[in-house]
């Protein structure tokens, strides 16, 4: 809601603020006021003079966004009290021209869609940025081993660049249904319950051209009760939004005292804490992290706002408002800082090695196990390895190789030098290489989004 | 988030705004820290004067929340740069006592216990106006007859009492559950991992006396990473804005043109169109119903941000705060329009009237069906009674009789006169004086809340 | 969860009951674990004499899932007992061959595209059943005039055929959301922690014959990590339920005893009360807003659950296995029972005329006062037309026509000829048919879906 | 939904599995028609004879969940069938008095209430029970000195038991919700449209009978349209399901072979891989979190639900159904398996206090700060501890001391034998012991809940 600079600058970025505001508001909707009249005028709807007049009117800083907020309690929405002050700012000639033939929710929607895309815009560019990062560290860390971790436990090596690559892929996702759900949003026009018949048959002529003064698709039809552009954009923004989230956490984590692998990007007050002077926080992941749980919380708003009555919705209508807003900036904030964190990330690949080594008994089990299987079946295979890995502990190639060899039916099938070989975290990376590669090769052929 | 103005008069008011906000915060977090400073005086852990001095200082005209808010992203929450502003604010000898042994987050949930008692004042006091308006209605008008309706069909015959009682037992329930709520909200001091440590052995007496400076209770050890009370009121609030979302969308449903039983206060500019000059919309119940499911869309992050890590929650916390004062400006807002709406109700009672009568053969079947199946077994008199319903349609008192009594088995137990006397609407109206009565009496019994 | 026979044929179907549930997932897994087995031998990894052996043993109904599921609760997921189980069922020398190389995530998450994409296409076919029934509508009724109602009140004349085409769109915008989501929907396979490791440098061609033999596309990488898949299904899902909600919801405002324009179809049993003879309820409508509202509520999950741990994410990959069923289950009946409704619902054309004539003079004041406007001002014309219509109330044709012709400022520019004229809802319908053919097209493009 | 085996028992517990689906249902429905005809015949509305026949008749195993479900969907609900079916298992004479005077609504409400208690003292039970392990755990681990962790990195020395105390005081907080919770919901009574009418003057008298029969409290008026108490439920069950999320994610936190500090409880089977055999996965954690995620996911269900129509609510009544029986599912399961973790916790004292020891330095450096502070000043303090801090890493007591006091105007004002004892963590606990006997002083205060 209004002023909340004291927390808003945490969770997203000055640029979307505007965007999604009282600003990117006011000056979405006098736009549509004037694409309108510029629409009607070409279709011989209105009188060209009053349309330049009109189009010369809609500025925004002849207009008071608080006064036009305050108006707007009474008939529900700001659209009203705006064609008021906007009639009142064209000479007198002009004045009956005004938001002709429409009604203010072709005026709201059709805002909304232009706040949206620009918005967008700035969300989609951090987005490249963000992959941009990720690529970045997927082939420089493409044979950065480490530790690969399932349900927060141990599992298997791989590399930095791996997870990096994991990152890409996801990103450039969101990418891609962000592009299809802004490409989605159409103008919306459609008089007061969607037949447009104040212009008796111009109606779809003023539609397109009131379109294609905005660089908009046309609906097959006015779109007032049919809020899937909404939903579908609500899910994309969700997305980036739970992405973002991932790969912040993923560092959070890594963060950790007792892991160290990662950090943050460090700097003057980053991560300072109130009392204790020698804390670095993760203060970008829980900024993301809370400004996309924020983000999915309104998420929801726009799928139940799907169901709503007849040609308007009463209440479905007006959730959109602010929620939109808040869903854009929010979602932003948290691929812009995100963005931010990569481009700045702390790599330490020799801890990831040293502790690659220290669990390598317990990294390479999984490959004993396969090897052992091959020479003495499955199931004395995976005794003899659960064994060793009881024995040995979470611990390094020679503990671990000694536990096992300890076990005359492996003694029998495994010699040491094999076992130190095949103990080698670097020797049991798979197909690594493989989808690192093809997470670039979709990232660079996604550039042209 | 920031510069809303366009949209946020719609749903919530002034006071609510202002108590929310950048003010609200401010002060709050001010008035934890000149509350922090006296009562370690009090115990003796800093100097008197110190004291003084940070608490002369703690004045929200001093501090710009702006320029806080960008500082604050660096650190991640706005009490590191507001400590510094104050640091500077104060005479040199008080400097190294400001903020002394607390944590950030004692300071932004404490501030965040003021701000929810503020605003929950304000709405408490809304929820006392609404009781009130209903109970007025629920006296007024015990003995206007209207039709009941269930799954949007009509059933039986009620009173507009009735349903004026239901939503006072309703907004009853509101008061106490945030009543409970608020009185549960606890002063919060446990400094950088909840043990007080750098206060020695004083720790609990300087909650103590914090807690008592600010007239909160104390709890019964920091809650830093226990968000109970948390999730407690945000339940209390998604009540509140439910009840009033059920109770304005009543409203609008008895306001439609078919229906017009009811009607929002009507006034200049209230409910107009952009373009229909005739229309009147449900301008409350749309600005009630959006603000209430935003809030509830709200509500849910506090149930999860129960779940977080350790001493301290990463994500969670950061989640609560916009949310919270959000949620306390929609829930809020969603009253306070309730309220209005109902003090301004128009009722028509006779239009009310009319429908029932126009339909007591349907709301008064059930009655000929009891009373026939007292008479010709249950499924007998549901078959004649089905059937008549079926002839005559959703009908009046005189053709549903003459339907009814067109079954010679019918007509063998029933007379005219007393088919007549059984379709009067008014003689079924069963326990509506008793509900009414009670709900009252629970309402009156409610003023000292 | 289990056993909710109760309430579960509400709302939703058999068919898709069967799907979702546990013969939906042991299906799944098992067609997963026979299609690993055969891609493993065509690579050349495990004997073709294996393969065939533990594909012939991977049909369900030699598995009991209560069982299996009992014994899920120890590791955490049923692939697990679900491997030991077909491991102890298939000859010896097939056994050390079993789930090679594949981790339970693989498997669950193939079985559960699987699982989405049979039920996904049983929602697909109600969609396809529901645009038919939306479009045979759009066609039938493209003249019938009724009443345009936005925020609940009447505002213009529109036709029901242009409503049952805003339906169509929303419907159609559905299934292709769907088809987008099920088509993204790949194969997972990637081993312990995305690698393939155990496969050397056989990983990408073994997930390509596993890919192609179930007929998934094959992922850019695996995807154990990366929900963006599951969260877009889960949008499309929304999106459908959200749709199914809206159309149920207004045919149930439309049902109203009050407005009776349309009905859900009648039948033996249908909309009963347990009380009321005379009452005919819209149970598809409450079944169908039900299990929208549910399915909406499960969309969260999705987005949400797109933050995770590393390299498998402890909580949210849980969170998606019944969530997953379940808003199949529940969108699916939201389609199904809405397609029912539609089918065979039952339109009053009559009814939509009357009340349209009824309200003739409030439906087209917006018309009148365009005419009016260009030959009086329109600021003049809105006060004229205004003031007739609160003289004549929500009226029809001829006193609203005397209402404004007694004002003589009107009577000097119009005459009654002229006001009959204009005052014919028929006459006032714009782009009705346009919009109707347009939607028509594009259903019939989406044919091939 | 139906058939869920595979994954229910992952997530709950057999009881609440019986208790909230079909045979819990059933049962509570027939419960409320056997205790209706009781009541009835107590106030004598209805025959001793008969109201004792129906009693007789009212066992589950009579009744096919199945059967009764199918044909539930024609009239929306199942208590339509199960009348019919009772009505044909009860003797002629007694048939006529089945469900007399009440609603479908009247039945499943109060079915709903005994399905919500009956599970909800499964949960209430389950909380004594983790309670108690979590107090044990406070007691045996007060001195168990560890690492204290915001923002997820070292901040001071806490304990074990303090820890524990933490999570105690958010049980406590759970009880007294539930129990309120529990204790609010009141039987259902009110016909057709509330108001008893079909009983004449004695629908009150009815009521206060029936809630007596069924030991509930007597509500105000009925709340067929006043969801108050559901959402209160809701709210009590998502506290619940988030409390035990924090505990079971704390420990999985702990689990993590990088810290080793605790570990859930290990056992045959559990956290078993199906690839890794030295893996041991926190998947108490993955059971309870995805559990508790799903049930707060369904807790805004309840807070939507209080908006609907009229008298009885279309969408939000059906809604509750399932949603009630898998929150009480979800909620009680991850209290359940939480209670079994904790009670079977393996902690790692001496971890915990190597850790503690290893980095002292950084633990102890608000200490010194704060002593310096009094000999320094502040600023200058802070500046020598984070200079310290960033010579000598997060390390030991001896390598900081070293740090510090090669800072020359540090080792003016503190000596090497002053910085030793102040590094020693088991010395700056402050009020741990204080926090731990308040919370286990108001546990025992809880026990008669």
């Amino acid at each position: 809601l209004t002023s909340d600079e004291l927390f808003a600058h945490i969770v997203t970025t000055d640029e979307l603020l505007v965007a999604t505001g009282d600003q990117g508001w006011l000056t979405g909707m006098l736009d549509v006021e004037a694409a309108l009249a510029r629409a009607e005028a070409a279709v011989g709807v209105i009188p060209a003079g009053a349309a330049e007049a009109i189009s010369a009117a809609c500025r925004p800083d002849g207009f008071d966004a608080a006064e036009i907020g305050r108006a707007a309690r009474g008939g529900g929405n700001p659209v009203i009290p705006l064609v008021a002050r906007l009639t009142d700012a064209v000479p007198s000639e002009a004045r009956d021209y005004v938001h002709w033939g429409a009604t203010s929710q072709d005026i709201l929607d059709t805002a909304a869609v232009l706040v949206a895309r620009r918005a967008g815009g700035l969300i989609a560019a951090d987005l490249e940025r963000l992959a941009a990062s990720c690529a970045a560290l997927a082939e420089r860390h493409r044979a950065t081993v480490m530790t690969g971790r399932t349900l927060l436990q141990p599992a298997l090596p791989i590399t930095f660049g791996l997870k990096a690559a994991g990152w890409l892929a996801a990103v450039t996702d969101c990418r891609h249904a962000l592009d299809a759900a802004l490409s989605g949003l159409a103008a919306q026009l459609g008089g007061a319950a969607g037949t447009l018949a104040s212009f008796g048959p111009d109606g779809p002529a003023v539609l397109a051209a009131f379109a294609s003064e905005l660089g908009l698709p046309e609906p097959v039809m006015p779109w007032h009760s049919s809020r899937q552009r909404m939903a579908a954009l609500a899910g994309a923004l969700g997305m980036a939004a739970g992405t973002a989230s991932k790969i912040s956490g993923d560092i959070a984590l890594l963060m950790q005292q007792e892991v160290r692998e990662a950090a943050e990007p460090a700097g003057p007050g980053r991560g300072a804490s109130s009392t204790l002077p020698q804390k670095r926080n993760p203060v970008g992941a829980a900024a993301v992290g809370a400004a996309a749980r924020r983000a999915i919380a309104l998420v929801g708003l726009f799928y139940e706002g799907l169901a709503g009555e007849h040609e308007r919705h009463l209440v479905s209508w007006p959730v959109e408002w602010q929620s939109l807003g808040d869903l854009l900036a929010l979602a932003g904030g948290a691929v812009a800082r995100t963005a931010e964190t990569v481009e700045g990330l702390e790599v330490d690949a020799g801890v990831m090695a040293q502790r690659t080594e220290d669990l390598a008994g317990a990294l390479l089990s999984e490959r004993l196990n396969l090897v052992l299987a091959g020479r003495m079946g499955r199931s004395a295979a995976r005794t003899a390895v659960t064994e060793a890995g009881r024995k040995a502990g979470d611990t390094d190639a020679a503990a671990f190789a000694e536990a096992l060899l300890s076990d005359p039916d492996v003694a029998a099938v495994l010699t040491r030098a094999e076992a130190d070989d095949l103990l080698d975290p670097t020797g049991y990376l798979g197909a690594n290489d493989v989808w690192i590669d093809r997470a670039l090769a979709r990232h660079n052929a996604a550039d042209g989004l």
